[in-house]
């Protein structure tokens, strides 16, 4: 016979209203949130309507789903109107302001747009996330709830040696001898630490000391809801080639939601944060000796260069020399279309976290 | 012949596209929010629904206006959650949280509703409001726009001495005879500011400079984005009779706005915060030996008593003994209801600012 | 032949700079902030100094050490002045600024006290300390330096039952032999997981990727910055008996610091706040039944009642009433002194942190 | 016979404590800072010990005074070695890691050290300053206080015209005789604004209804706590020239302090930010197309140019056209150095508020 471990004192099952189901599910199912098709006065966008409480599947079993969000572009513009008065309103106008308000850093119009995600992540992905202050968090407890069991395996592509250029990041493939060993010990320590946690709250053990073994690979998950403002900050830095990559899944995905609630502030962030870059006064220094205005638009000056010594007079080390170089060698413009076939519903996410809660046999 | 003053440069009204109204009248009139019948997913209130867009005015030419709002009691209950796992789920178990978490400060999951504001009031009210930082702000810029020339006038009944008990607030009545003078001194004094500013901004003075002897009673306005927490902080805090009466007539508004969007977190702010106090160690002590458990319930312990040298050596301050007794005279249990007959539609209340523009005859 | 186990590409040994010290070790013994004699004119704290640096021994291997602070309780005080205007000044009058501030909420003067700390913890108790977000923080980088395997292991006593009363929280003690084997499986865990991290580090395993094993228990470190009001905040949470036990002995130990750097703040912050207890509306409705003035201070109102059904009328649930009752029995009022005996030197911490970085025989 | 105005109740001039000076004077005359010469194990920096407390004067009565700050460059070091691990100590290594944690958008190891200012200013420039959230504010409070009736007037050279460019700025000087008349208008206002203010006062009108009327010119004053981070990012947006020109005179002020706590960071800041610029992708797209490496550096691509169209290809509207070529005329490299002659001590600053308090003669 089976029951669930350890749910004896805090879950109550003696409870006629207990439920054994995740909160988050049976909400979804049956609360107001649901009902397709609530008349509202509020500014809707139909293409995040069409995604609205959707779960996006990201790494092996963690996940992102926009469950609510407040305005769009057209409230970035309205919020901007009312500190520069009057003005005139076509499509083209929003887009023209959105993007002059980008790019001349006037960001505060974009806190006027919120969004409400749920996700599950891995927990060293959760601590990285977590250093962003400006936003809400909900956060499953290990104090109170038995953590279900799930952990992030990487895969064999994502497995590579300790960058030599980067100090923090990864770089070269391991070899697969060293990969097939790796998942070994995975998952041998893995079933340790599950058997181990299962064990002691089978004992009945406090949760929050039966915790404490569990890996940074386990997943955890979240309520984080964030302005357009601060989230797009966030994306710069975690959809970035620097961010670890097993964030960088979860940035893409939070992109592409951001894609269809605004997609005006969306683009115009691609164009000048996420592929911008800043120049220091000493690469504007050198640059404006190598081209000049012409006739209707931007030309090389002919026959200049700047060497070695002359890029250090205006400024520039060594280094930032070839982080100049490295600037103008354009990256692709990414584009973060969301794979809708990779949307779930609440109903099977929520069956699959569900069963990986520890459970004993008596 | 009219013209309106300084738009020469900035408002460009030779441009064909422009259009002489403040944009966001014209965007509540126009844009996708106002087809009453949009559909959507997200969680929806119809009490909240009913006075989105409708504006209340405040004081003599001030107003609050619900422009959108995200969530409601139920999100706070499934952030909260998403934190203490598995539950059951009743409109009396969302009631019970709700004033659970409230009466514990577990307020992280009242982070997830958020409301947007317009609203407009006088500077020296948006002085104190603006000191609340946690929100987000956009506000008509002086800088870039003409000032509408409105001013408060406080009503006879709010023209009050200063307390001799509460050091920065009002408290007897002044006499009619100081009241008329101070009108006709305000009067006399708004009249020269605002020939002044007209002045000004006719000879194409720079506004930012233009504006600096407009007196802090005029009237400015912003869009305003806070979260349910930090807006209930906001109220304890502004609608308190300590708070300056001016701002307590914004609060009331806002309350009754909040009661219609996240009703049970309203009713749980109003008993456990706004009427609640908090008891020092010292407090807690004297009434601990006053009182003690029955039977049934808590009685009075007989004859018990503590004199003010007892008093003294429970910690408590001469000024403590009289806060504690005053804590014990319970004050009304206040309520926020909206009084739906000072909505008014937005083109209204437009019309009014926009008609306080600056205009010179030529 | 010994090597520090992955360090060819980051750490550069044969860069001659090369020193491979903890830096924050040699920065706190060589650079300027420990030349016992620096003259300021910036407010000191002679209680403060004493333990400026040092480190105290928190847990199996976790350390806080206060660095470095701005201000003290008379800036709380002249932060206030400035608001509340002229005034006199005496000893007495400071404390009774400070008490009569917090007592009543006034808390904006006590941001102008700021406080850095260096702490060591498990990555449990970190999760939970990073939730507050009015703080600066910058924790060692798993990404970019190898992490010393140090991991915490509880002691008998604090290793316990899931509270039945309270559902996140320990309670009664576990059994000798559930610890008995707990203790086994940790020692076998955590000897697999430093294993596997030693191994791969040895493999030039990107850092990122090593670490995902790592278990919650393992210690991290991180530079902490707050100012007074919110790390009171901070410690009525966190060194309330409802945290876990764990974050709890940080935060006594901080507590004893907040002594010696504002001891009239820390004393007020114990009577208002940690002692102190919220009562809501229900909880004054019953008591003002109950009491009454007396002459010269205060007593019990003869004969006075309430029963469960009049408690219910006065707006207390069932669950509120015991609440009532448990606040009413006043809780001893804590101090937290610093144990001198516990203070360390930076050197002796960096030692034992250094000599846990892994390390691997060619 | 003189009193002080309306100080009947709040003042008690009868309290035998009571003293009417401005607090923070005496304060920093007599308490525990002003004593030159307390040692600390504090990080210490000479430079701003200098200018420790004295009071630099701004406009025509405001002023900004440095009265604290913890921490220096090396603080920033130390944070960010935190977090990269091992290293070596040089003050070559410790500026070149300052520039790159700048250059690279590093910013938390900045926020690790901590200014506080006192700074009068008038309103209508402390309602943009107050917009930075991220500090901690005390202001004076004009409902408990009465407020010194000191007034900004704009001198000669920095009254203008609305900028016909730039829509929120000024631009060419007015006329001579539209000064003459404005300075007639002003004095005018400011002797009426007065003279209602003191006499309400002197009829014990409550003082928070007194002040509705004083003009936005009027001076407040407040203390001010931020971090580096925060504080160079008000600093881009306040020493900007697209900044109101009054603000610019209390940011280039700060920035000259900022400089002497924190040499390396502020001339980073000043390198990487405040004269650098952000370039979008169209711009580096473009770029890339006109510049190339060279053997030892870089050099324009001989007979490289962009015209109109091939511009609007890579991404640029005509309006960002301009903008580039704005970007590449280089601004010169400001300094803010400090002009020591015009530190006052607090003294004579204080006793130049209390003269301007309202008196009345009875």
């Amino acid at each position: 016979m089976l029951r669930q471990a350890g749910l004896r004192a805090a879950r109550r099952p003696d409870d006629p209203e207990w439920e054994p189901r995740l909160y988050w599910t049976s909400a979804r199912l049956d609360g107001p949130q649901n009902n397709d098709g609530m008349e509202t006065k509020r500014p809707t966008v139909p293409a995040a309507e069409e995604i609205l409480g959707g779960y996006f599947t990201a790494l092996d079993h963690g996940f992102v789903s926009l469950v609510d969000y407040m305005g769009s572009d057209e409230d970035v513009e309205r919020a901007a109107r009312v500190s520069y008065g009057y003005g005139t309103r076509k499509v083209s106008a929003t887009r023209g302001l959105v993007r002059y308000l980008r790019r001349h850093r006037h960001t505060t119009p974009s806190e006027m747009v919120e969004f409400k995600f749920h996700c599950a992540m891995p927990m060293f992905v959760a601590r990285q996330w977590i250093r962003h202050r400006t936003a809400s968090v909900n956060e499953y407890s290990g104090r109170y709830s038995l953590m279900p069991l799930l952990f992030y395996m990487p895969e064999r592509e994502h497995f590579a040696l300790q960058s030599t250029s980067n100090n923090q990041g990864r770089d070269a493939a391991a070899s697969d001898e060293v990969y097939r060993e790796a998942v070994q010990r995975w998952e041998r320590l893995r079933a340790d630490a599950s058997d181990g946690y299962t064990w002691m709250v089978g004992e009945d053990v406090a949760r929050e000391v039966a915790r404490i073994d569990l890996p940074l690979s386990t997943y955890t998950q979240w309520y984080w809801k964030i302005d357009l403002h601060n989230l797009l900050h966030f994306l710069s830095l975690r959809a970035d080639p620097h961010a670890q990559w097993e964030i960088q899944v979860f940035a893409e995905i939070i992109a592409g939601m951001v894609k269809r609630v605004a997609p005006l502030s969306y683009e115009a962030w691609i164009d000048y944060d996420l592929v911008g870059q800043p120049m220091s006064r000493g690469e504007l220094a050198a640059l404006s000796q190598l081209v000049e205005p012409s006739e209707d638009g931007i030309a090389a000056r002919s026959g200049a260069g700047l060497n070695a010594d002359q890029l250090k007079e205006a400024g520039l080390s060594g280094r930032e020399v070839q982080e100049l170089l490295a600037k103008l060698q354009l990256p692709p413009r990414p584009d973060f279309d969301l794979d809708l076939s990779k949307m779930r519903d609440a109903e099977e996410i929520a069956r699959a976290m569900n069963e990986a809660v520890p459970s004993t046999s008596e």
